[in-house]
C-alpha cells in the first residue's frame, strides 16, 4: 500500500514543532499545553478525513473510520503522543501518525474494509509527568483503578484529572476500547538490534516481563586504616561480587534475559570508612513467566550465597513485577507475511520496553511493528530513524490493517 | 609508676561532661565553645601543677614542667582534645589526660628529670570542623602553610583564624614545638587488633601511608529493557569486577595493606537505565613507600585492564597522598621495655589511622602507645576502652617519659 509521504512528513513536522527544547528535543509532557495543541491538530485531521472522534474518561482520543459491516468488531491502531522531557521525535508519536496515514491511505486507495478502523492516542504512556507509565492503557485493560489514576500528581502536585479537565480532554468511560478484533501498535525499537543487523522491520512477538528488586546489604562500617582486611564486614565488596556473579548468571541463562543495576550507593559514604550498608537495584527481564521466576530465584540465591561468604546480611524486596506479554500469533503472522510480501528485511523480536500494547494485549488480540532506532538511542534528542524506514513502517501498517480485516482472529 | 587514678577519672569525666549528644557522644569540635571550655580547664590544671603555659599561632596549648638541666632538650607528650561530631570519649582526649597525669605523677613521685616535660594539645586533629585533619601539627611540622590553615572555613563559612581569636587561643609562632628530644603520643587504637588478641598495649612502630584515588568509569547509558547484554557498555559491571579484583590483589599483597571503596554511585541513577558512568573512591594504605607505590601501580593496572575487557574507559586521579611514618626505634624500644617491665601483654603494631604524631615524626623523634579499643569502635558514642587499660596506658606513659629522659636519642 502506497502512502502519502509528503502528508506524513508535513504532519509529523507540524506537531514536532510545538514544543522544542534547546537541544532540539521534544517536550510534550502528558496533558500539558503542548499535548493539547498536538491533540487538537490530531482531532482536526481525523475530522477532516471523515472520522468520528470520541474521548474516554482517561483522555484517550479515538478516531473511527467506518467499515462496511456493522457486525464486524473494530480494528484499532495507535500509540501515544506524549514524550519524555527533552525526548525524541518518534517514540510513540510515530505509531499515531503511521496509524493515521495508514487509515487515510486505505481509504484513498478505494479499498473498503468490513471493520471500523480506530486510531488511538493513549494518554500518559511515558510516565514522565504522571508516574507510573501507561496509565490510560492500564485503566483500559483493567490494571489500574481510574480514580487512583485521576489522583496521580506531577512533581508540582497537579492532579491528572484536573489537567485533563483544564485541557478539555475528559471524556466518557463508555468510550474506552473494550472490544476489538485486533490492536496493532507501530513503534520505534528503542534498542540497537534492528539497526545493528541492518534490518528495516521488527515483527514483535511479545514483551519482556520485568522483576524489580531492591537489595540492601548490611555489614559493619569501620575505619579504613585501622581495620585489617581480615576483620572487615564490607558491604560493598559483597555487593560488587554479587553484581558480577548475577550478571554472569544472566548471560548464561541466555537471551533475551537482561539484568541491570541502575542505582547503587554505599553508606556512610565517606572515603575513609568501610561501607556498612550498600543499596543497589536490580531490573531483571525475560519473555516467559516460568523463565522469569527461575531467573529471579537464581539471582536471589546467588546474592544470598555471596553475602553468606562475606559474612554480611542481605534484605531483598520486590518493588515491581510486570508479566511478560505474548502477542497474538495470527497478528504476528500477518505482520510477518506483509513484511515478506514487501521484501522488507525483517526479524522476529521481543520488546524489552513497556508499551501500551503490553496492557492492551491482556484484553484484545495484539501485535506490534518495530522500525529501527539508529544506534538504539531513545528518550533523548538524538533518537532517530531513517525516513525510508518510517515510510516502510507506515506502508506495512496499512498492509497489516488490510490483512487483519480479512483474517479470522 | 603509680598514678592518681581518681584524679585522672574525675578530670576526664569533667571535660567529657561539657558537650554531650543525645546518644551520649562527644561534640567538642575544634575551636568551638566546648573546645574553649575544655582548654580553659586544661590550662587551669597545668597552672595548678606549676607548669608554665604557652600557646602557639595555631592555638596549640603547651604546658611546661621544668627539668633540672637547662641544656637538655625537652620531651613532649600529648594528643588532641577536639572530637568528631557525636564522637567518642577517648579518641585524642585520652592522650592529653594521660600525658598530664603522667607528668604530675612523676613530679609527685619526687623524681627529678633533666628535660623539661611538655604537654601538648594540638588544635583540629580530627578535621571534622576544618578540613583536612591535623592542621596544627601539620603547620608545626612545616607541612601546611599557616595562612592557608587560617583561611580554612567550616561548613558555615567561619574561618579557623577568626574562631581562634574568638575563643582567645591565638598565640605566637615562636611558641611552636620546633626542637625536642622526643615526642610521645598515647592514643586509643581505633582498630580491633589489640582487643581481639586480648592485649593491653600496642607498641606503635609507625603509621600506614595513604594513597587516595578517584575512579571514574565511562560506558554508555542505555535502556534496561531494549539493550541486549551483548550490546552494553555497562560502567557498573566493570566497576564491580574491578572492586572485586583490586580487593583480592590487596589481600594477596599481604598485611598491613588495606583497601577501601567508601563511596560509589552510578549515573544517571535510574532503576531502568544501564549506568553510563560510575564513580568510586579508593583509599589504599601500606607501611612502606616502595610497597605503597607498587600496590598503587598494581591497583591502577587491574582497573585499566578490567575496563579494557568491558569496553569502557576510565579516569584515575590521585586526590590524596600521605607518606608512611616510621617511628624512632629508640623510643619504640623504650615503650617495649617499659611494657615488659610492667608485664603488660603487648605487641608491636602499625597505626592505620593518621595522628598528630605522624606529622611530628617528620621533625622530632617520635613514638606512640596504643591502648585497646573495644571491638575497634571509634568516632562514635560506642567508642570504649576498659578503665584498667586506660590506667595501665597512663602508667606506661609515665614510665616511658622517665626512660626517655635517661636515654640518648
Amino acid at each position: 500500500m502506497r502512502i502519502n509521504e509528503e502528508r506524513l512528513r508535513q504532519r509529523m513536522d507540524r506537531i514536532n514543532a510545538i514544543a522544542v527544547t534547546e537541544e532540539e528535543g521534544m517536550m510534550r509532557l502528558a496533558l500539558s499545553d503542548a499535548d493539547r495543541e498536538a491533540r487538537d491538530l490530531l482531532v482536526s485531521w481525523m475530522e477532516e478525513a471523515g472520522m468520528s472522534v470520541r474521548i474516554d474518561d482517561m483522555g484517550t482520543v479515538y478516531g473511527v473510520m467506518k467499515g462496511t459491516d456493522e457486525k464486524a468488531l473494530p480494528i484499532c491502531v495507535g500509540s501515544h503522543m506524549d514524550t519524555q522531557p527533552n525526548g525524541g521525535k518518534y517514540d510513540g508519536f510515530f505509531g499515531v501518525m503511521a496509524g493515521l496515514e495508514a487509515i487515510l491511505s486505505i481509504k484513498e486507495s478505494g479499498l473498503e474494509l468490513d471493520s471500523d478502523l480506530i486510531l488511538a492516542d493513549w494518554t500518559n504512556e511515558e510516565g514522565a509527568r504522571f508516574v507510573p507509565p501507561m496509565l490510560a492503557s492500564g485503566v483500559n485493560a483493567g490494571v489500574f483503578d481510574p480514580q487512583w489514576v485521576y489522583d496521580r500528581e506531577d512533581t508540582e502536585g497537579v492532579r491528572y484529572e484536573d489537567e485533563l479537565k483544564r485541557i478539555g480532554y475528559q471524556g466518557e468511560k463508555e468510550n474506552r476500547l473494550t472490544k476489538a478484533k485486533a490492536y496493532l501498535e507501530p513503534h520505534i525499537e528503542q534498542g540497537p538490534v534492528l539497526d545493528a543487523k541492518g534490518l528495516s522491520c521488527g515483527i514483535v512477538t511479545g514483551a519482556l516481563g520485568i522483576t524489580g528488586l531492591d537489595i540492601t546489604i548490611s555489614g559493619e562500617a569501620n575505619h579504613a586504616g585501622t581495620t585489617p582486611m581480615s576483620h572487615r564486614k564490607d558491604a560493598l565488596v559483597a555487593a560488587a561480587e554479587a553484581i558480577s556473579r548475577i550478571r554472569k548468571n544472566c548471560i548464561d541463562f541466555g537471551e533475551p534475559a537482561v539484568i541491570t543495576n541502575g542505582i547503587i550507593n554505599a553508606q556512610p559514604a565517606s572515603k575513609n570508612i568501610v561501607p556498612g550498608t550498600v543499596y543497589f537495584s536490580i531490573d531483571l527481564r525475560y519473555h516467559t513467566d516460568e523463565g522469569m521466576a527461575e531467573l529471579e530465584q537464581q539471582t536471589k540465591d546467588i546474592i544470598q550465597k555471596t553475602c553468606d561468604e562475606f559474612g554480611v546480611s542481605v534484605q531483598i524486596e520486590q518493588y515491581w513485577r510486570a508479566k511478560p506479554a505474548v502477542f497474538n500469533e495470527t497478528i504476528v503472522g500477518c505482520v510477518e507475511e506483509a513484511a515478506n510480501e514487501k521484501n522488507l528485511p525483517a526479524m522476529r523480536i521481543i520488546s524489552g520496553a513497556g508499551h501500551d500494547a503490553v496492557f492492551i494485549s491482556e484484553i484484545i488480540p495484539t501485535g506490534m511493528i518495530f522500525v529501527p532506532s539508529i544506534k538504539g538511542m531513545s528518550h533523548c534528542p538524538q533518537e532517530n530513524t531513517k525516513w525510508e524506514d518510517l515510510v516502510a513502517g507506515t506502508e506495512l501498517t496499512a498492509d497489516v490493517l488490510v490483512k487483519l480485516d480479512k483474517e479470522t482472529i
